[in-house]
């Protein structure tokens, strides 16, 4: 039996994770779980799941989330805050944590996980955008394992398994394209946030939506794949895939390429990242090659779509480069569901911050320099437009 | 250093395996190598590759090699017949044998070398499909590793690296489906052997391009990948997928698929077999996703395409019915070639002989009942038409 906390219990990822653990005929166990602000859906959770502890970043919403404890009997203690967060991620009584929170908030609970030497069941693109470097080495120096949850890097994950990672020599990530595949920078002058926001294969918050139009999306996945698995940008290469069913690929020194297929259900690479070395049995959605008539492939326009070509600049010039990047995207991803700046300005605003902000990529990679370069940023894209 | 014998050194996958040895960099040495009657052949290798030994098939050809070596003052000690063969399968020197005969005479030398632990590089398709139980039971009370080198169970077998194969839930076996795809029944009555041996992807000997063009090929590669994977026939599912991209796949438990991708070169499945568990650096062509633009599957058609249910059926059955199968086809299969009957003959020929034989397939699996079953077969055919 392995024993979890997932931290973001409420969002897409926490809610599959929820059902591979009912799934798990008691292979998986709830133990701690945290969220925002959600109350109704923490207390569904409790009655469900019965985990010995939550945490809610919303104090006030702890204290509801307390209080019905207490009315109803419950055994759950409920912390609050950050602190909360990184308690929970750090329970004696736990194995594994599941990072599935949005955004910079998953960087400082997912060190406290590493330190308290829990494995990693990583959801969170921040973290390793960020903070790849210091998440790995910590990771590297008490031991922990970094399980990727993002079906593309579960893909490489599970190509490269049973093979020596010094014969990797290529990654090919694949990506569907998003709802603009095929369009031209002339086409996309005057998208509307309800166009970006309608994805062709499936639904997903609307940060990642607007990203994945962008393709910032493939590029923040081109700086995790850069440090999960040690393979230079040269040597990743994003491919076009519509069909979103070869998930990705690796290719070895001997020219084999091993590929992961799969439908598209994220509670696959959930599964196999909190059973890791084990395969268990099925949860997912089979796929079936009498069915899948078409397989295509073809290069991502990176005139078109920049951010993408930005991500792999900011990988290459590394330290605090990235971060820059990603606070920049954040900002500019809001200014545009806010209707405050066009489509095509997030490209503009993300370049234009990597230049206002290029003196200081050479700070220490420190936990405390990350965040606070990120808040600065943040504040620039708002005041710049 | 792996030290090697190679059977039936002058064949496609002899020449290749040559190729990889040259290009290993002294990592592989060839020791010893067979062929039927290919004088020139075998001097040209004695003269590059100095091998320790070599045997002919052919006792006047095994007297011509001598000779040469004698007046030319070479090392190479000279076998000949079968038990040329066998020793040049078992030597003290070797650690592995690439079994690359074609046809039923590979089974014996194959057998001698299991139990002189050599391991075996499979590439006859005839030993595990005449003699899975045999030969897989043998391997195993050796403690003998059988490494495919078939492009399909390569990469099966390089998709199920690192996995339990108490994981295994399905193989999917590709095709290209051959220079008849898509055709019917109607359009195959008057076929001749030009068209048959116009293979659209890759040029075969004679014999396999027919056993291509009927499906027969695939037919025997499922019965092949039911011993080598211990899968049973239910969960082995035959794709046709023209590209020859995906050179094959596995299904695990969880709903994960795993794929081996690559361009068309057996250098990389010889490589892989010969130097495994290591993957070593590049000999064979790379595949680049952005030229392989669309990759297609589909149901293979099995009222066409009968040798494909034949062999499924004979594999089902087990026992001496492969066996059966086996010969019925060779000898039908040569019957065509010499225009002695039509295409569709072919699988009529095979079913009648399954029908004829049926009460001697509870034999016991010994190599002698193998051997003379598949000798009665093959008379039966010549004489029956």
């Amino acid at each position: 039996m392995k024993r979890l906390s997932i931290l973001g219990v409420t969002g897409s990822i926490g809610t599959q994770t929820l059902n591979v653990i009912k799934k798990s005929k008691g292979e998986l166990k709830l133990i701690g779980a945290t969220a925002n602000s959600s109350v109704n859906k923490i207390i569904e959770i409790i009655d469900e799941f019965n985990p010995p502890y939550v945490g809610m970043m919303n104090l006030e919403c702890a204290d509801e989330v307390k209080k019905y404890c207490i009315e109803n009997d419950k055994q759950t203690t409920v912390f609050s805050g950050i602190e909360g967060l990184n308690k929970i991620a750090s329970l004696d009584e736990i194995d594994i944590v599941m990072t599935s929170l949005v955004g910079m908030i998953g960087l400082e609970p997912t060190l406290e996980a590493i330190k308290a030497k829990k494995d990693i069941a990583l959801a969170n693109k921040e973290t390793l955008v960020v903070a790849g470097e210091l998440v790995m080495s910590e990771a590297k120096k008490y031991g922990v394992k970094i399980l990727p949850v993002d079906s593309e890097h579960s893909a490489i994950f599970q190509s490269l398994r049973g093979n020596d990672l010094r014969t990797l020599k290529k990654i090919i990530l694949t990506a569907s394209g998003g709802p603009f595949r095929g369009k031209k920078l002339e086409d996309l002058k005057n998208i509307q946030v309800e166009d970006a926001l309608k994805h062709p294969k499936w639904n997903m918050g609307r940060k990642i939506s607007i990203d994945s139009a962008t393709l910032m999306n493939k590029g923040l996945e081109v700086i995790e794949a850069h440090w999960l698995f040690d393979c230079d940008y040269e040597n990743i290469q994003v491919v076009v895939h519509p069909e979103s069913i070869v998930h990705s690929m690796v290719e070895y020194s001997d020219a084999s390429i091993i590929a992961q297929l799969g439908a598209q259900d994220m509670r696959l690479p959930i599964q196999y990242a909190l059973n890791y070395t084990e395969r268990k049995n099925l949860i997912a959605d089979t796929l079936d090659f009498y069915e899948v008539s078409k397989l295509t492939f073809e290069k991502p326009d990176l005139q078109t779509f920049k951010p993408l070509l930005l991500a792999y600049k900011a990988g290459k010039i590394g330290g605090l480069m990235p971060t820059i990047l990603n606070g920049a995207n954040e900002a500019a991803v809001e200014l545009f569901l806010n209707k405050k700046i066009k489509f095509l300005n997030i490209a503009d605003i993300i370049e234009k911050s990597m230049e206002v902000f290029k003196s200081e990529i050479d700070k220490p990679l420190t936990l405390k320099n990350i965040i606070d370069l990120d808040k600065r940023v943040k504040e620039y894209v708002v005041s710049s437009i």
